[in-house]
């Protein structure tokens, strides 16, 4: 890492914002897609929070005005959702709460991309996205071959690229969070789920490069340990809501790989 | 209870209705939101009744006529569910089938406030709310400080307001049910599945505050069975469907707590 | 059967298919239900097809063309999906790719149904349905008292219809697969996402009837598989899609029923 901060103070600072989380309960709104809402529903009640997931362009900006952060993924972008998001970006800016951009599949139709380009100019606090998502993105916003450094660079924002290895950029910052189990990938909307995650986490700590190492970290070391559980990706996913229900300081620091 | 029936009567009742439910199958169809329509309908299964979700407007008013029940959860209210409402509940009332309704976040915004104060008048057989929606129903229909006992007679319908304990009034009827499992608050769309049993309940048994005490009933017991076996509110999904499928008279017995 | 392949060819045709998707990951579009979208997903990544589900008419195209195969079933018929449905088929049949139609509910609806006999014109690959699914199509479509084998002729498809035993039918050949679990029938979504994994087939298998008695089979047998092991219609959801990704050849060998 580029700062003077450890692995070890990333996780002890995660155990206390998972404690925060748990003991505020904040309201997480999530526009997010089809194959998410569910599963990112259950992840944020296991987490601590409160999610709520109304796309209704005549509700939205009362269901975010009283949320702590949003989360705005672009999965099956219909209608409704493409009147929800500016609505509910500008209810999320105007109460100053932070929003987080998941562009998942920019990459599969240059419509959405489009999209999710001009997003990055709208103050998003973090973004997150796969490594194919974020080439993406970097060659929609002209930075050439960059990846999340330059990406994090353009859309001064924090930049969470998950893969085989997490990366997480902000400015001159960078973390690598090395956590996590190949039954990830057999999981529909894991992605997305971790997304609503770090817009949580975002709720309880301003700086979002730090927000992103927490919520990288729980999320992935509840998949160290719900991996070890599973049979296959069918009893992962309660395995993972379970890990991620009882997730402590302890397990976090025997397991976090952090660098 | 204001009358003469017995915890050990609705037990007894609730059994035998539960029996009607797996030998008829009956249709319910569900008006819910984005993150309760797998759980509504796999809960529904469960049970022994036949879900169906529709929402398009040219094709809702069938589904509903060849149902025996009705559930207008106003969870994620967009476009289409606001257009398929009024035409689900007038093709409900049109072939004399109950309907139920669920205001589901109706505190969180003015707009959904409005609507299901307004739906209060459209004949509910029940409503299922918690504690913060009645007490914004009964604000927004001004009745003062008014809780289930108010909007129970205002809506002139059964009111089931869950919480930590399950309150159902009706008229001057009350009864409570202390069952059910921490667990429950860990889950998504819990309530808004409990919205579809207490409308199957309504489907085989024609006084909505019996089918209320029923429902329930199974319900929490069945949660209070699942909480036992589950490690987190993952496993307590899978853990809650069997519990319902397999749950008989017996059980209810053992475990009920009316009063 | 009325061709020279025995159920032994049709086994080990299956496993080589099977361990194809494995190695490929086929992209495969599914325009789905409101009940469906996550199962049907995570049934795709567990059998090793990776599976996309947007609706939005500004982009199905770029993922339907991107995609091996197209599936479109008609649960929860909103304006969204009937707008979705006839570009996602033009998209596909320019690409050259196969669909399939799941007429889900068809039976329930007259509009559904009309819709549903059109796309029949539309040369899908396959349509897989259940009995009463079948009946209503036949009826509609003025093929009398016609089942299957009348519905794979007149819309020159393989059908794959579902129930206790499964039949395929196309042109003059046909097979039967008696594997499977009652527990099937109290899982929402369950033949929805049976219509997805035929689409993954035919992404691999140039011949639908080939294509839908592998899948038929990989399927049930997953279900055979799980259903040993569940208590009940919660546990068996995650039981099979370990069972799916599990499956490989002796298991299908020692447990696949095709006649």
């Amino acid at each position: 890492m580029s700062d003077a901060i450890t692995g070890a103070d990333h996780v002890a600072d995660a155990a206390a914002r998972l404690e925060q989380i748990r003991a505020e309960a904040p309201r997480i709104h999530c526009i997010t897609n089809l194959a998410a809402n569910v599963f990112t529903a259950n992840v944020l009640l296991a987490l601590g929070a409160v999610p709520s997931l109304t796309l209704a362009r005549e509700e939205v900006a009362d269901f975010v005005s009283g949320s702590r952060a949003l989360l705005v993924n672009l999965g099956t972008l219909d209608g409704e959702r493409r009147q929800a998001i500016p609505v509910a970006i500008a209810a999320a800016r105007q109460a100053g709460r932070p929003w987080i951009l998941d562009p998942v599949f920019a990459n599969r139709s240059p419509g959405r991309l489009e999209m999710a380009a001009a997003l990055c100019g709208q103050g998003p606090a973090a973004i997150r996205a796969n490594g194919a998502e974020v080439a993406a993105l970097a060659q929609a916003l002209r930075l050439g071959e960059g990846g999340a450094r330059e990406l994090a660079l353009a859309a001064r924002a924090c930049v969470a690229m998950t893969g085989k290895r997490d990366q997480v950029c902000a400015g001159e910052r960078k973390a690598e969070i090395s956590n996590g189990h190949e039954l990830m990938d057999k999981v529909t909307a894991m992605g997305c789920a971790l997304g609503a995650v770090l817009a949580a986490f975002c709720a309880v700590e301003s700086d979002p490069f730090a927000a992103a190492v927490q919520a990288l970290t729980v999320f992935a070391v509840a998949g160290d340990v719900a991996g070890e559980q599973a049979k296959g990706p069918g009893s992962f996913v309660p395995a993972f809501l379970d890990a991620l229900y009882a997730i402590d300081q302890e397990t976090l620091k025997k397991r976090a790989l952090i660098a």
